[in-house]
């Protein structure tokens, strides 16, 4: 049963190109419907180097939080670059649901894909 | 294992815009595949306000209902707004399916994501 | 634990328009990595009338099928129509995995979507 | 409970045509959170002929990797056909976890869709 605390996204990447009024992103969508603040915790991996720690974020007790990838920034001022390949671990200090979506504008119009997270 | 009577969506967000013929808008699809009627019972979770609660709709035995989201509204007349990060819990009386879809026409032609509900 | 021989989709829906080359269209993707043929046995619910059976396919051994729903039809000879919202019920002799996919043309270029079912 | 180590993928397709700058093609996502390497192998699975074996790859520990499929080739040198309905299969040493997704740019712009992996 999943323990809803440790959520996994295998496919992370921020394109670097945008056309029109809306900036290729990704957002992390965080839902705590317990009656406590979740404090989390995101690790993110890379294909040719050491995952970066650090990045912090709180979701409060009966909210929700859409976290922009491009805009998080951890302890040491590091952000998740544009155009590389990466995956998530996120940590949580109590139990939530966890879902990551990308908006891609890379060429015209815009592309949007979502997957719940994976849990165990 | 899932229990199917409560599910969650973490990223909902009804597009403020839309191009073309198609609306941009979300639809909550629902399966009840038993021999009862289930009620279901839809609290929306934000991020920086209390949970709006009260959304309230039937999925009878043996049928599917999509619910456009854009078009809801509580047993105080209040729905969910454009333009806004939210999220979902879903309550049910008898097991269900819930997915959830959105169609985002906001920049030319149109883009699509579904996802299953993630029930425990 | 999903047993693997009984899957729900919430969303179905084959949309009425097309753009371009490419139909839209709707596909049912199993994969059978058993030794044994699995017959499936497609059920079709709707909002507002009684759901259709009769709808049956083969997944052989060691084999994939996509199905194209815009082209089932079952015993009776009726198939899913067009612009309707519906639901689907799979059940398979065998284990199996089963994916289902949306391509929508019906405003300039293309969306995707899929999901995995949901099995329990 | 999902013991991570194999996946499986029932939608797999290579379209034949892209159009602008961005090919279209899938990938394999795979995130490794363990202290060990993952040995990674790949079996790829068709609607009329026998399944493909011996697509290998690895994904370090603490690392992830975003496998193009359009590039893979097996021991024999066989790769995956364009224009083709398959699906896979994914055995790993260690415990993973396994996304897929696909960019379509056959029609102008571009789609896109994903799903995390079934595992049992």
């Amino acid at each position: 049963m999943a323990d809803m605390c440790r959520w996994y996204i295998a496919d992370g990447y921020l394109p670097s190109f945008s056309t029109g009024q809306l900036e290729s992103h990704e957002s992390l969508c965080v839902l705590n419907t317990t009656e406590q603040a979740a404090m989390l915790h995101l690790t993110v991996y890379f294909e040719d180097r050491s995952p970066i720690m650090g990045f912090r974020f709180n979701c409060p007790a009966k909210r929700t939080v859409h976290v922009r990838l491009d805009a998080v920034e951890n302890d040491d001022g590091e952000s998740i670059p544009r155009g590389v390949p990466y995956a998530m671990e996120i940590e949580s200090t109590v139990p939530v649901v966890v879902q990551h979506s990308r908006m891609d504008t890379s060429q015209k119009a815009l592309a949007l894909f979502t997957t719940m997270g994976f849990s165990q």
